[in-house]
């Protein structure tokens, strides 16, 4: 189909959620409206974020729709609000707001979907350039900056913030703005006659431009994708500076890529994109790079907590194994970007390793981006805060969640992630059903119209009901860490085997139950041990909860700093919710020098009480710790050997 | 005296080296040349630095010096060479030629101080101002960015280099060019009518001024000098912006300063210049306040080989104890600026401890910084290089020492550190003489005549030879590190209590000795709990040296990433200089994943060789590891009887 063509109509129809594949995969994801989540865990997340998150965002945002009015308007004199890539993040918040009008019926969104549209439409250019920074009078400057100015990043977040508008509301407006400015970067990158070679210093428009294609069925949208994927890794943005071509994913070609390095959620957003383009093209070699590239960033560059990015310096990931734990920065984007990466990951393979990284992700590295309350928000999620932390960057988190950044697409990355959260919760075959993400709500897909009550993770029951009758195999995974797992159906119970989907072929009869009991026992993790910052110390996790210990719950005169874990018995303490937990400790005797010729022995015994790790700093902030040192008395070694 | 006035001519003479207080000191530098280093290590070091690095830092900087021709011939359309700070990298290397001109016979010597110091003097404008950068068409821009552009520092250094011509050679044609270029500094900043407040983002002016009123006698310099250390702490280089000030040494006053913050280098420089503005001014209160800071940045900021700064990120200081090993920053420039105001506090109180940390950092901080050959330096100074470290910064230590930097501060500070070395040998008093560091050579002040012998560091034994009669009490500094230091004097022997001067008080006969013996064997150092980035692990220590493991000494096949000590008999290797050092080992058997539920066990037993961490990278550049875990007893155990 040649460029400009008009377009045949939508090859995906409405109802769909953000990564629809038009090729075939090996799960299908469902309906967007085949899922809701109904109260419990997560269903209270979502609905928190429609109540308090993207109604605040739509205040913090308020000024910079003046961008979009002054462009309309013609005007070029006045001052721009917020950075170059703010139209970015505002497209962000309004792709939340799509996927919340596919549910919710405050008409709070349907005006804002309209007015916002209406204001994004007037401020696009002739040839379907749309970039409020540059149309604010710097025009010349157009594309002079591809490594830093985020023009097609903004171009991108406005189609993904299109598609997912058409596919939640069946609104247009905003698909035909998108429509104009894919073509238009369809018209200027590439390496015909008139074209240019490059692509944008920060990804997204790769993702963007294939779903756009989905959406559309317009062949050249998936090309224009598949060229910006390809152009990387020949230093086209950094000519001659290795260094800043890592940074920006220019180093290595991304077939050629192992593990991913320079800024995270950059690197993160162009995997996910590159896997797109696998996904459509078939392109087999592509996507079995990227599965490494994956494996190699789960198997040598994460944090425990499933934090992307270790490097403040660049945002950007390090060396293999470079994880020092009292600086991480695990940027809350970089979690939300694995996120789609690891969801399409699993739509083209299958693999259960995916769905794992989704919940522990979500749980563990996008969750504690937001404070309890919805309304402040972590841009860097430390694993450690110390005592004496004196931090003036507000992206510290010993300053505590923020009400905002000037650099806002950490907030409006977790509202777009929490608006289509059910999405993640289920896929489908020609012959079945997988459940991948637990939660309270109903899932009517392919035959199946399924209700589940769960209190998950507070417990770790999950009873799913079969309302009607059915013979569709329903997959159940159980996660790597669920050693023990087990399922109940018609009085047999089924051992689940960790890190895989326990598959039920069945002839269901309406109204049968499923009882999944996943081990909830708190548990000790130990680290690898070339990630030198968490040597001689343990994690402790509670089902697919990361556990943390605060200082607020500690002893009167102990320092979480302090602290070192001397027993491996760990005690849950109920808290009406999620339950905390207790386990027998020390505090270190400190020396009076830095550096001495003794070890630093250990002094008052004291408890050690530890809280979900997502909860912490929701009271106040002060000193928080993941990794405890850990010194069990030898008679608790010797236990732990035999047993 | 009033500003402009003709100066009295200088108050201290020649032949003195760096920070010569006029005022009354607790210790008195000694004259330039009454230290003579011959031969043997730091000898060896100063003789190879004049030798090697400063006839190829001419090299390195030539093209510089066209900027100053440039300036000179009024041309101002022509390209700038070098970032906005060059003059003061070119000033330190012209610095090293004068101290090295104070010794050595090379007529090269001679002529580059004629020769530059004519195009400095030559580029200086009418009114004092001196800057090449901005001299090079951009004189609108004057101060026009206090933070950033460095023009006070590059005066600064200016000022610096023409002391240390002057007292190191007479000379005082830069000395001229350095009083207008102070007195235009001393007419434009203040809060005098006409003068604007503000100081240099970058510090090193403020140390430059007190020593010119060293020099000169002018008062005005020392008042400058203080006006500029008390105008930093409240943001008048960042109104508004706490982290840009912490950065700058501008969010909290010098006299409230507790533990120094933001980027290392210009926190320690201007720490150093209101050391001096302390002792000139008699400012006890001020003094005070810097023995805190510096107590604290020891006590809590420093790497084990005395390294400074620990982000990456802004080049700095990071939080109390947070210092992973494992991306260790360590400028070199910041630990030669800790030596510059190590050695002000040893002058002002006597106290050892300074002394302490300037061998410490002379030998681990500073020296690791040239490469043997005297021909490349480390920018940063890591404490380990993983064998997957892939870094594409020309400052990260994996891509080995590097010729030369863009920003050459590190090689120039080397450079004229080295050529001054045998000033921070010793000190006297009224009644007495101290030796601080130990090396071979001669010390002729006091009264006192001394011949050194020395192999030190390859041994623990200094043959101090008392030439001719005196009656000049003799000090020698005990390590803090020496425990079971001896002295023997007329047979007698003397413990020497570590980290104390040990005071011989003798009528000296002509040729007898004194026999200082420091105990060499190999020690094993443990840190602080509260870093965590080195639990459960050890550091190899021998006299004054940090050990460290390389990949190039290990047996093959034995990564250093998986090496872990068993065993704290450690054994001396003979190397014909300094020896190697042994021990014995296990290798962590890798398990498959980050995280896990058990922890890695051991497995074969290997020897693991370590050498003095100076050395690293002299062979080949590879993994290398500062700090090894360590599991003695019930775990080394378990490995040897597995393997």
């Amino acid at each position: 189909m040649a460029a400009g063509a008009c377009h045949d109509g939508p090859v995906t129809t409405t109802d769909h959620g953000p990564a629809a594949p038009v090729a075939a995969t090996a799960l299908r994801p469902l309906r967007l409206r085949a899922v809701r989540l109904d109260g419990s865990f997560l269903g209270d997340l979502q609905a928190s974020n429609a109540t308090v998150s993207i109604p605040k965002g739509a205040e913090h945002l308020e000024q910079q729709w003046d961008n979009y009015r002054t462009v309309a308007k013609g005007v070029t004199d006045t001052e721009y609000h917020g950075p170059n890539y703010e139209d970015g993040e505002a497209y962000k918040w309004l792709e939340a707001v799509a996927w919340e009008a596919a549910r919710g019926d405050d008409p709070r969104l349907q005006e804002w979907l309209e007015s916002r549209t209406a204001l994004i439409a007037a401020a696009q250019d002739e040839d379907g350039y749309l970039g409020t920074f540059v149309q604010s009078g710097r025009r010349a400057e157009r594309y002079g900056q591809l490594d830093f100015d985020h023009e097609i990043f903004n171009m991108g977040a406005m189609i993904q913030s299109a598609v997912a508008q058409y596919r939640a509301t069946g609104r247009t407006a905003l698909l035909e703005v998108a429509r104009r400015a894919a073509d238009h970067l369809h018209r200027t990158f590439g390496t015909g006659p008139g074209q240019r070679e490059g692509f944008c210093g920060h990804p997204v428009a790769e993702l963007a431009l294939v779903e756009l294609y989905r959406t559309t069925g317009e062949q050249r949208y998936l090309d224009q994708a598949k060229y910006f994927v390809d152009a990387h890794g020949r230093s086209i943005l950094a000519p001659g500076n290795p260094q800043r071509a890592a940074y920006l994913s220019d180093r290595i070609p991304v077939r050629e890529t192992t593990a991913p390095e320079g800024h995270a959620v950059r690197a993160i957003y162009l995997a996910a994109g590159a896997t797109d383009v696998a996904i459509e093209s078939g392109d087999t070699e592509l996507l079995g790079a990227l599965e490494t590239q994956w494996q190699n960033m789960v198997g040598t560059k994460m944090y425990v907590n499933g934090g992307l990015g270790s490097r403040w310096d660049g945002e950007s990931f390090g060396n293999p194994y470079e994880l020092p734990s009292d600086v991480a920065y695990g940027e809350t984007c970089a979690a939300v970007a694995s996120v789609q990466w690891s969801w399409r990951l699993l739509l083209a393979t299958g693999s259960p390793r995916y769905a794992d990284l989704i919940e522990w992700q979500l749980y563990n590295a996008v969750l504690p981006g937001v404070s309890l309350d919805r309304s402040k928000y972590f841009y860097v999620n430390a694993l450690q805060v110390r005592a004496d932390a004196d931090d003036t960057d507000s992206r510290a988190p010993g300053n505590g969640r923020q009400p905002w950044f000037g650099t806002s697409c950490c907030p409006t990355n977790l509202m777009r992630t929490f608006a289509s959260l059910q999405h993640y919760v289920a896929t489908g075959t020609d012959d079945g059903l997988q459940l991948h993400q637990y939660a309270a709500g109903t899932v009517s897909a392919h035959g199946l119209e399924l209700e589940i009550s769960t209190d998950y993770p507070v417990s770790g029951r999950v009873v799913i009901t079969v309302v009607g009758p059915s013979d569709t195999s329903i997959s159940l995974r159980i996660p790597a860490w669920a050693d023990g797992a087990e399922v109940r159906v018609r009085d047999e119970v089924i051992p689940g085997a960790a890190g895989s989907y326990l598959r039920l072929d069945r002839v269901w009869e309406a109204g049968e139950h499923i009882v999944l009991d996943l081990p909830m026992t708190p548990r000790l993790v130990h680290g690898h041990p070339r990630v030198d910052g968490i040597r001689g110390s343990v994690a402790i996790c509670r089902g697919p909860l990361l556990y943390a210990v605060e200082q607020v719950d500690q002893p009167s005169g102990v320092l979480v700093d302090d602290l070192v874990l001397t027993d491996p018995r760990l005690t849950e303490v109920p808290t009406g919710g999620l339950p905390n937990i207790t386990g027998s400790g020390a505090v270190h005797r400190l020396p009076e020098n830095l550096y001495a010729a003794t070890p630093a022995g250990l002094a008052d015994v004291v408890p050690i009480t530890a809280l979900a790790y997502y909860q912490w700093a929701n009271r106040e902030v002060g000193p928080m710790k993941v990794w405890l040192p850990y010194q069990p008395a030898v008679s608790s070694v010797d236990a732990r050997t035999t047993s």
